[in-house]
């Protein structure tokens, strides 16, 4: 019988269970930071959230939408939407056998872009910060789906 | 050669299967939600959904917003925002020989706290229940990434 | 020692790998449409995104929303909701040894489905194409879901 903790002696597959692992928990990472500036700012979608507030009408005016917060949750959609690829593509480009010094550069500069783009994001820094960002992860994930279709294409 | 259906001779593994197949269910369920209320409470986004409906200015009316649809839409995006760390996280943590009964407890209390999410969020009931489940689902996968970056970190 | 690689040598996973690149590179696409239709069209979200267009309040007019940018955001996130279940069940899916020519009918549906979902939102084309487009990759998901279930649940 064949172990799948056996497919954590490649290395190539360990790196991108780490370089995983952290750009998820970064990405987790935005949903206290939603939760933090509704707390401080007092800014809710559900009038069950700031029941605590007050009662019936004075309740009512903490439920509006905040430039700050409206930020944050366009950063959280905008990791969502990126690194749903990376993590499929990524995964099966790591079970098809990449040299590992190749691998670990296109995990390392994924998890970088990604980190440098909540900065950019949430700072917010000028553009094209963003826009760099953005297409440097965007360049990864298609760098990683042309390899994989070329190297094992199976319609 | 090795088959991958060997992978599910793993106890771990075919429990990750499992729970992540009900928890994806769950969350297609949420599409079918909106759809209700759509439907039910005649509130669309696109002109062509609500030509059925009336024509020209008639059917114009019928592209609004509802905070009974907006309520669903929230949680639905909650989770795919938790769901999503879940599945590349907890598929890892699965591969790396985690001890069975607690990856099973993980799973359970994540599945568990997942569905409590959402009745707490469709009913709603008044916090803290929702934000309760929201952190239980949360801490579930963040003790998930510390095992396993503490166990194969390769950076 | 076992290496991932070998998983590759099995027709269904290779199958899954290139219907999964080929949808999630879809998916990847539609963020270069919202980029390119608020360059025409200029309509941004973040001030800092249209500091090159001018200065002060002549730069905040461009902060806006449009319907076609709205309309392609709506099928971003529609392909989400329905990729991340596909990217997951799947995945288990073809890990549990099914029959290699069903296997490949449901990844061509699905794929298909969400393809025509993608022309029928952005075209836009009238409903039942839509809607039509969407239960069937839903179903496809839910059949390989109920495949997984029945073939191997351990909870």
């Amino acid at each position: 019988m064949v172990s799948p903790s056996q497919l954590m002696e490649n290395q190539v597959f360990m790196a991108f269970a780490s370089y995983t692992t952290i750009v998820l928990s970064k990405m987790m990472f935005m949903s206290t930071a939603t939760a933090f500036y509704r707390l401080t700012r007092k800014v809710f979608a559900n009038p069950e959230d700031c029941a605590g507030f007050g009662k019936g009408e004075n309740a009512k005016k903490y439920l509006r939408t905040d430039d700050r917060v409206e930020r944050v949750r366009r950063a959280h959609l905008n990791d969502l939407e990126n690194i749903v690829p990376f993590l499929g593509i990524g995964l099966l480009y790591s079970l098809s056998g990449p040299d590992l010094s190749t691998a670990i550069l296109h995990f390392r500069l994924f998890v970088g872009a990604r980190i440098y783009h909540t900065i950019a994001y949430l700072t917010p820094l000028p553009q094209p910060n963003r826009a760099l960002a953005f297409f440097i992860g965007y360049g990864v994930t298609f760098s990683m789906a042309y390899r994989l279709l070329k190297s094992s294409l199976y319609l």
